[in-house]
């Protein structure tokens, strides 16, 4: 029987080189260019039909992928494809899970609805859930979430000395425990009012017992860097070192990532979730153990 | 009974606040904006329950406006609108309706077929169709085609002295003598060749009795303007004057404009299904009347 294959929409070619051996599949090909007018143009360049095609696609950036992705989608069903399945290492559109004010569209709803109607199957890492306890209460096909922790846990390990781990917020204090437990090191949380897009506010707790320690900030998400920065110029003022900064899923919106240089963070350190030249943790192999699930899982094939 | 809302998406501002009166509708407010990190958030500002809601968006540079659309849809649905249309004036990806290559997405299909899983109904104006003989062929909801040829001629009547009316290519030979018929003025068609997505040649046929008249040249859709550039070129070499230059659409690709008027059109002409500083012809008027036909025949909604 021929092995899955795995598609990598474009800028996801390195993360399907790694990961097509570890979840034994084999590499497929899709080309995807625009027209003049912006129009995408796709052609599957691997024979599809009979096969089970995965899409590789991060989600970072998300709306003008998305739709050169649905008709990636359609038409792997279209040329034959058995199961189409879905790896987004990043997963978008996790935040707006409720409708706070009237009229607001819950687009982490829709999002999921969309991708559901699309793929047999999602997998991603470390989601930015809230007020949904897991993926399962967003889409309606199956989902599998890999986990960075024990990659950061073991990371941490190897490259800081002496390393105290920092989370943003007490939301975050179960993973923060987590990677700190496999990192042997100790660990705090920060009291975090977020107050509009841009603006952060940190309160530091207590340090006095870790003045000889690293601090190292682990963050899911690093999207314009407010809260490393916010940290950054905390933790100077009591006199600490700046910190290591660790994201899951570097975003880097707009000037962020300059602006985090200039606030002068220590060291700057991404999973390859989303590429940039951050990416120092690999995530290849929890990812990896997640898609070999999905693939091996017989599901029932949603209605088209 | 409360009147049909006509909301525009961003940038549709202009052409709803004429389209409102004319197609008896009142105008709602949709808010739209980017997170940092390039999520789109959408709110209604306009109370919509119980509403016919009908959200206009011109479909050029269809991909990063897709997703936002989707949202917009399938939120005025949550908060209860009746029927939810949507007007296109543009309406993309008309080009790729076959495969033509082993492999191929059929763009034309797999995008009508997810705008007809959110809409009811869909109208348009001069769709740019090859192969399909109508819309019906490829949306499985009611569509709705206004045809701005009549506000074409208008304009060249009463804007251009001894016109010769010239068309692209032998497929638009109809519509061409339809403006004509209705400019009062003689045509002729191109023979066109496209070589790829930028390269077009053009053949004139014989002009030597219209040497007295004004070269119209008149195309569905600008998109890089070769079209347009080359047929300048060939009526410069026979000693005629610069052609004045009318689209139905303008998108103009990348530098196209400029192109455009560095290779010395005499003058550049559109139709507002796109806003661009070349908009001249108002299609108000036919567009507002194919929405009134889809606002006033009730359709059987289809499942969600």
């Amino acid at each position: 029987m021929s092995k899955p294959l795995l598609i990598p929409m474009p800028g996801n070619e390195r993360l399907a080189a790694s990961l097509t051996t570890a979840a034994d599949a084999e590499i497929g090909r899709i080309l995807v260019r625009r027209f003049p007018d912006d129009e995408t143009y796709i052609r599957f360049e691997t024979k599809i039909a009979g096969r089970t095609v995965t899409l590789l696609c991060t989600l970072a950036h998300p709306d003008d992928k998305f739709l050169p992705l649905l008709f990636a989608a359609a038409t792997a069903r279209e040329l034959g494809a058995v199961r189409v399945g879905l790896v987004a290492p990043y997963l978008a559109y996790m935040r707006q899970d409720r409708r706070f004010k009237a009229g607001e569209a819950v687009t982490s709803n829709c999002f999921a609805r969309i991708l559901s109607d699309q793929f047999d199957w999602i997998v991603t890492v470390d989601p930015h859930l809230h007020r949904h306890a897991s993926l399962a209460g967003l889409f309606s096909v199956p989902t599998y979430v890999a986990h960075a922790a024990s990659q950061i846990s073991d990371w941490v390990r190897h490259e800081i000395n002496a390393p105290l781990l920092i989370g943003p917020d007490s939301e975050s204090e179960q993973w923060v425990a987590a990677v700190a437990r496999g990192a042997e090191a100790p660990y705090v949380v920060l009291q975090k009012q977020r107050h509009s897009d841009r603006e952060v506010q940190v309160t530091l707790p207590d340090l006095a017992r870790w003045r000889a320690r690293t601090p190292v900030l682990i963050v899911d998400i690093v999207s314009t860097g407010q809260t490393m920065i916010e940290t950054t110029c905390q933790l100077r003022r009591i006199g600490m070192p700046p910190p290591i900064c660790i994201a899951v899923h570097g975003i880097f919106a707009g000037t962020a990532f300059d602006d985090l240089i200039a606030a002068g963070v220590a060291r700057l350190v991404t999973t390859n979730t989303i590429p940039h030249p951050t990416n120092a943790i690999d995530i290849t192999g929890p990812l990896a153990t997640e898609i070999r699930s999905a693939l091996h899982r017989p599901e029932i094939k949603p209605q088209h």
